[in-house]
């Protein structure tokens, strides 16, 4: 039986009783944590001891919010009106999409994020059993979801209905549990009110949680009014979503007795800080959702709109933007930016008894960060040596579920060259 | 003589007329730039031939605010009030530096810079001479000042701008014409009217440029109307500051007309993008400054404050914001981004004749990025990825005057590893 322990580390648990552990060790074993604390003396029981010389150990990064296969279209189209850059460069060209399109954008997508720290994801899009055996192969983590768009035919949408149903049915907790599901009508605004209520239902039959778009921009949660009478948290709230566990993306456009229904029906919010500010849909108020109790995590949204899956960005644009925005410097410090990268980022996502904190009894998905360069000196506080000055570059090794993805800085278990071969043989047809 | 020429590389000039080469070259000879265009057919005549295989090379990035031996501080004091932040942490720890904490700590930012592709920066701070030697020893390129804080008495006024004055005697145009400099009052509020009015007729004798922090906070605006009954640009208009050069740091609140007296005048900006958030001093109007034709650069400030030196974090950083702010995503597109920090850069410090692009006749700074990433797939547009999904942790090699200091990512004029054990012997103390 294989026994591992990481050894010399700086550890940053993120579980509040035991942050951060100096001289720290962290043992695995059947993908399971077993042991977090100082580095033990007697190592004889270990078949295998990493050595990481004071390099920082934290837990596996979480994106909650993100369409892996659309890493094909990063830099097809930028510094354009949200409208334009959608319906003259996004939807033409994933209209013409293949399940090979899906494959080698979402292995794209996956080495970026394991290089860059991240062990679990959240995907909403189509073709997802490319995605979902992608995940399988790659060794990552993920929560996946066929996204319903409603337009079109009744028959489209039932079809549709029917196969992100048979995808939550067919692939919940398969790749040894790494994979789980949910329901996906796309967003108020794609979607009728009668389609959402149906998923609902068919959600509630299956046991699965919902995810979609929200509250994105202004002029969406202006249209939802003009239609249906409503905003949409409260136009959601009369569909009966928010009675199933729900990750809302987004959430910009919310006011304050709007973040008050979400806090009452604890919806998770995925906040897509960089997707917002280069797509000009504005600026979530997370200082204020987290007041209220929401949990609020961290996604990146596509890289066709970030543009790229680097989590570390977005934590350090958290902890950033809204001192500056409020004038409050003491606004989300560097360890409540950690926690939404991590913690809350499992509890969005209904894993954080799996994940998200180094903790005994949890998955072994662990990152090793170099810290051993000019950015992380003096060694004053590694919290915010990570948030602050830190990169997802720095990103050494990576284990999922006890097996290792990333050394030193490469993906081992997908062929980096082969995939940018095909991503660039792919994207020379748009 | 050695004539040097990188081939096959994807040459983003900065150069509007001839601002990207597909499969390009540049060449270069006693450090300057002979030929910039496609790769010749006959290599015969260079004695040195490096194919970069398709990866970027871009003119070094140009950093026009800073205080590098402050990186001591990185980490120290995070998410506080400015006031709290600077009195009690910066200022007291301040206060015990030695010619010694200089040194290295000027080195460690220098480690960074380099490693991230900056190979111009500003400095202003004390002990300026240790500064000057570890730009020289470095190979970077650097224009430095003493900056001068007016408080205490009339002689140490007058020593410091004798030290001030000498430095810009003893350091200017040397290093091989590395080493620039600049005469600095430290800012309206730590300095009277007349010690900024002496070190403006200094600056006049010796020809030099001006260099001074500028309405960082609103605070510090309101308190310069209380004891001089104007704005801060008003206050140096009125002083004569802006008849001579001058480069100023921050410029976070100033107001339409404010915007007009500095172009007017050409005053240079550094916008401290980064800086300004995490110390909620606010947000420059930078596309403002842009329309009225004001030269706008990009500076870190120190990595106390930021808490890096990367200038591809600033980079993307005003790229983004101002888009999310404004409501508009066409502010600040990359290539706008990218020429604040480099064409831009070169003319806020007077240095454009030199620097800031890659063309015949300028100074061989060449920074080349290893491209071979799946942060830079699919290949659609080397700008876009360049500003948006780039790190500068992706800096591979680096040239200053064609030599190169950066080799595989690694620094080869510092001896990194001695430099951290120095910083941490030296932060213990604090």
């Amino acid at each position: 039986m294989s026994k591992k322990i990481i050894i010399n580390g700086t550890i940053i648990t993120m579980d509040v009783n035991n942050l951060l552990i100096k001289d720290g060790a962290v043992a695995f074993e059947n993908g399971e944590i077993t042991y977090v604390g100082e580095t033990p003396n007697d190592l004889t029981t270990y078949t295998e001891v990493i050595d990481v010389k004071g390099d920082y150990v934290i837990p596996g990064l979480i994106n909650t919010h993100g369409h892996a296969s659309m890493s094909l279209l990063r830099g097809y189209a930028d510094d354009l009106p949200l409208q334009q850059w959608l319906e003259e460069k996004m939807w033409p060209i994933e209209a013409t999409y293949t399940k090979e399109h899906a494959k080698w954008g979402t292995n794209l997508s996956i080495i970026e994020m394991l290089r860059t720290g991240t062990t679990t994801f959240v995907d909403m899009y189509d073709n997802m059993d490319e995605v979902a055996m992608a995940v399988d192969k790659s060794g990552i983590r993920a929560r996946l979801c066929r996204g319903m768009i409603g337009f079109g035919s009744e028959e489209l949408r039932q079809s549709k209905l029917d196969e992100a149903s048979n995808f939550v049915r067919n692939w919940s907790n398969q790749a040894n549990g790494r994979i789980t599901t949910m329901m996906s009508p796309h967003s108020p605004y794609t979607c009728t009110p009668d389609f959402i209520e149906k998923i609902v239902s068919r959600a509630v039959e299956l046991n699965s949680p919902l995810h979609i778009h929200m509250s994105e921009t202004k002029a969406e949660v202006e249209l939802n009014v003009k239609e249906y009478g409503e905003r949409p948290v409260k136009h959601l709230e009369k569909l009966g979503m928010f009675h199933q566990p729900t990750l809302v993306a987004h959430a910009v456009h919310v006011e304050d007795w709007e973040m008050d229904i979400l806090a009452e029906y604890d919806v998770k919010v995925s906040n897509n800080i960089i997707s917002n500010l280069k797509l000009a849909s504005g600026i979530a108020p997370v200082p204020e959702m987290l007041n209220k109790g929401i949990t609020v995590s961290l996604g990146t949204d596509s890289s066709a709109s970030n543009n790229n899956l680097d989590l570390f960005e977005e934590l350090k644009q958290v902890a950033l933007l809204y001192k500056g925005v409020h004038n409050d410097a003491t606004l989300i410090p560097a360890e409540k930016a950690l926690q939404l990268a991590t913690i809350h980022g499992a509890e969005a996502i209904w894993l954080d008894h799996q994940v998200g904190s180094i903790e005994v009894g949890k998955q072994a998905d662990l990152v090793v960060i170099n810290t051993k360069q000019a950015f992380y000196q003096p060694a004053h506080n590694p919290i915010s040596h990570l948030v602050y000055s830190g990169s997802g570059r720095d990103v050494k090794d990576v284990y999922v579920q006890g097996k290792q993805v990333v050394k030193n800085g490469q993906c081992v278990t997908i062929d980096e060259e082969m995939v940018i071969f095909e991503v660039n043989r792919l994207s020379k047809q748009f």
